[in-house]
C-alpha cells in the first residue's frame, strides 16, 4: 500500500507532512507555482499550479488518492468543484470553509452549544456602535476570512478606529469585546472517515504583538478544563464532519472556555506533537486523510516548549546564527527553508524537559540565539 | 549556511539522515546506482554511480562540502584517494577502516587497553585447531570484512565446521571462542572535527538467528557498568580519530565489558534515538560530519525498544499488513520504501514506554502485526 496523498500548497506545514509521510511510505504531492517551495525542497514531488485554478487542482486531484491542505487560499467554490468531480477531499468543503470563515466557525459553535466570545457579523459603523453600546468598548473587529499572524485583525477602542477599520475592509466585519483573559489554549483534534476522533492534549498559545510567539505543554490550567476543552474540539470537529487534523483555539476568560478560531490543517500550535506526543499531529492528518487507524496522542515527555522564528525587521536571515541555536543542549531546531523576510515565519525551535520552565528555557534560549520576534517590531 | 552533505549509498541510513537533514536546512546528495533508493525516494538528491568507482565518487565530492558513507562497501584505496585529492570525508578513511575490518578495530582496541574476547587472526585450519587447543572448541569464525546480518559468521562446534568455513573464504578469519554471554550491548557515539565527543545511553541488542531483532533502552545493566560502556566507546572513537557517529557492539560475559565491532556509520542499534533521545543519531551525524555543535544524548523518556521488520522467507511485504501495525497504540513505523524480499531489512517499529517491558509490549505487537522475523527462518 502506497497513499498519494496531494496537498494544495508546498509551504512548511506540506514539508512536514513529508517528512511524516516517508517513514510510512506514503508519496506527498504539492501543487505550488514555487519549484523552491518548502516541501518541494524537502523531497515532496512538485506539481507546478495555484490554488485558485480549478484545471491545476483537478491535475493535482488526478495523480492522488486524496486530495488535502496546506493553507487556507482555495476557493471554497473550487473545492466543491473538486468534490462535484469525485475527486476524495480532506478536510471537506464543509469543514474547510470553518477554517476559512471565522463567522462560519462561530455559527457553527452556537448551533452546538459551544460557548464563544459575544460576537456580532457588523456591517458598517452603525452595526458596530449597537454592538458596543451591548458590550461596551473596546472592541476588536476581525474580517471573517484571510486573516493570519495579527493581519485583518484591529484592536478599537473607540469608534474613530472601528471606522478606521471598517474603511480598510469591503464587507462586514466580526465584531467582539476584548475580554479579559485568563489564557489562550489551543486543542489539536484528529478525525478520520470512520468517524473516529482523537484529541491531543490541550497546550498554552502565548501571542505577543497579535501572533503566537511560543506553545507551552501542559497547559496550566486544572485537569478539568483541560479535559473539558479536549471535549469541546472533538465535539466541533464531529460538527464539522472533520476529515483530517483541525486546531480549535479557545479564550479561557473568567474561568470558561470560549471557542476563538478553528484551523483546518495541521497548526502552528501543534508543532510541539513532533518531538512530545506518541504521534505528531503531521502523521495523525495523513493517517485520517489517508483512512488509517489514528495514532496515539498521549505526551510521552512531562513537558514541552516550542518557539517561533521570525524574519527580523532588517531582512536578515536568523538561520545565519544556526550554530548557537544548535549549541542550546535539548533545542531542537526546524527550518522551513523559506527566504528570510521582515515577519516572516522562517522556522521554530521546541525543547522537551522535566517541567515546562524546564523546556521554555532551553527554547527560548535557542530562539534567541536566533534573534527572536523582538527584531521585527519596529 | 546550507551545508550539502554527500552521502556514499542511498539506503535507510541515508534516508533517516536525509529526514534529519531537512529540518536543519541541509541538502543531502546521495551516490546510488538505484533510482529508487530509499534516500533517493524521500527526496534526497540524487547522483547516479557507485561506490566502487573514483570518477563517480569524485562527482559526488565535487557537489558537497563533505562526503559520509552509508554502508561499508567503499573500497579503503579508494576513500584514501578522495582524501588525497583534497576533498573532506568524514569519516575519514582510518576510521572507516576500522568498520570494514574486524581483525583492524580488535588490534587498535588492543593497542589502547579495551578489552576483547580471545581472539586470532587464522590463516588455515591449522591455525584454527591451534586457537582451539588454547580455548576449547566451540568457536565462532569470522570474516574480517564483508560480513553483515549473521552472513559470513560461522559457528564451529568442532573441526570439520571449521574446515567448512576456511573452504567458504578465500583468506583469513578472526577466530573467537563462543562465550557464555551474559548479554549485548551497543553504545552509539558522536564525535566532530574539534574533538568533542558525546556518548548516548547503553542500549541492549537482542539477537536472533545472528542478526539483530530487538534493541532496549535502557540497558538492564548496573549505572557502573553502564558508564563504563559509555566512556570505552568514546576513548575507541578518540583512538579511532572519527568524526560522524559510530556505534560499539560489546560483549558482556562474566560481568565484563568486551569489545566485539565496530561500525563507523549511523546504525542499527541506534534507530530508537529518533523518539528517545533528545537528538537523533542521524542528527548528530549530520552535525558532527558539518562542524557543527553536536546535540544532547540523554534520552527523553524513560524507556524504548525497537524492533527490525525482516522480509519474510515467501518474499511477501509484511507492509501489507500496515493498517494492523498502525492500530496498536504508541507504535512508530518506519518504512524503508524497499522492494521485499526474504530477509531484507525492510524497516522498524519503534515504540516509547514508563518501563522498557511496557515498549517492548507495543513495538512487538506492531511488528508481530507485520509477520516478523519467525516468517524468514525456513
Amino acid at each position: 500500500m502506497t497513499a498519494r496523498i496531494g496537498v494544495v500548497g508546498g509551504g512548511q506545514l506540506a514539508r512536514m507532512l513529508h517528512l511524516a509521510a516517508v517513514p510510512l511510505g506514503m508519496e506527498l504531492v504539492v501543487l505550488d507555482p514555487d519549484p523552491t517551495a518548502p516541501a518541494v525542497a524537502a523531497g515532496a514531488r512538485w506539481i507546478p499550479g495555484r490554488a485558485d485554478r480549478l484545471e491545476d487542482l483537478e491535475q493535482l486531484a488526478r495523480s492522488v488518492d486524496v486530495v488535502t491542505l496546506d493553507h487556507e487560499g482555495t476557493p471554497a467554490d473550487l473545492l466543491a468543484e473538486l468534490v462535484g468531480a469525485g475527486h476524495r477531499l480532506a478536510p471537506g468543503p464543509r469543514a474547510a470553509r470553518l477554517g476559512q470563515d471565522k463567522v462560519a466557525a462561530r455559527r457553527c459553535a452556537e448551533r452546538i452549544g459551544v460557548p464563544t466570545a459575544p460576537w456580532a457579523e457588523v456591517h458598517d459603523l452603525a452595526d458596530t456602535e449597537r454592538f458596543a453600546s451591548r458590550h461596551g468598548w473596546p472592541l476588536v473587529l476581525k474580517a471573517p476570512t484571510g486573516t493570519y499572524d495579527g493581519r485583518g485583525v484591529w484592536s478599537a477602542p473607540d469608534r474613530a478606529a472601528a471606522a478606521a477599520a471598517h474603511a480598510e475592509v469591503d464587507g462586514p466585519l466580526l465584531a467582539e469585546p476584548l475580554l479579559p483573559l485568563d489564557r489562550e489554549l489551543a486543542v489539536l483534534v484528529a478525525r478520520s472517515v470512520s468517524g473516529e476522533a482523537v484529541a491531543y492534549p490541550a497546550v498554552e498559545t502565548v501571542q505577543r504583538h497579535g501572533r503566537c510567539d511560543e506553545v507551552l505543554l501542559p497547559a496550566s490550567v486544572s485537569p478539568g478544563l483541560e479535559a473539558a476543552a479536549r471535549a469541546l474540539a472533538v465535539r466541533m470537529a464531529e460538527a464539522a464532519e472533520l476529515v483530517g487534523v483541525m486546531a480549535v483555539e479557545l479564550f479561557v476568560s473568567g474561568g470558561r472556555l470560549l471557542l476563538n478560531e478553528l484551523a483546518t490543517r495541521p497548526h502552528n500550535s501543534a508543532h510541539l506533537t513532533i518531538e512530545a506526543s506518541a504521534t505528531s499531529q503531521f502523521e495523525n492528518h495523513l493517517r485520517a486523510v489517508a483512512g488509517l487507524p489514528l495514532g496515539a496522542t498521549h505526551a510521552v515527555v512531562p513537558a514541552a516548549c516550542m518557539v517561533n522564528v521570525i524574519g527580523p525587521a532588517d531582512g536578515s536571515d536568523p538561520f545565519a546564527s544556526l550554530v548557537d541555536a544548535l549549541a542550546v543542549p535539548g533545542a531542537r531546531v526546524h527550518r522551513y527553508g523559506k527566504a528570510a523576510r521582515p515577519g516572516r515565519k522562517l522556522g521554530h525551535v521546541t525543547a522537551v524537559g522535566a517541567t515546562t520552565d524546564e523546556a521554555r528555557r532551553a527554547a527560548r534560549r535557542a530562539a534567541d540565539a536566533l534573534g527572536r520576534i523582538e527584531a521585527v517590531v519596529a
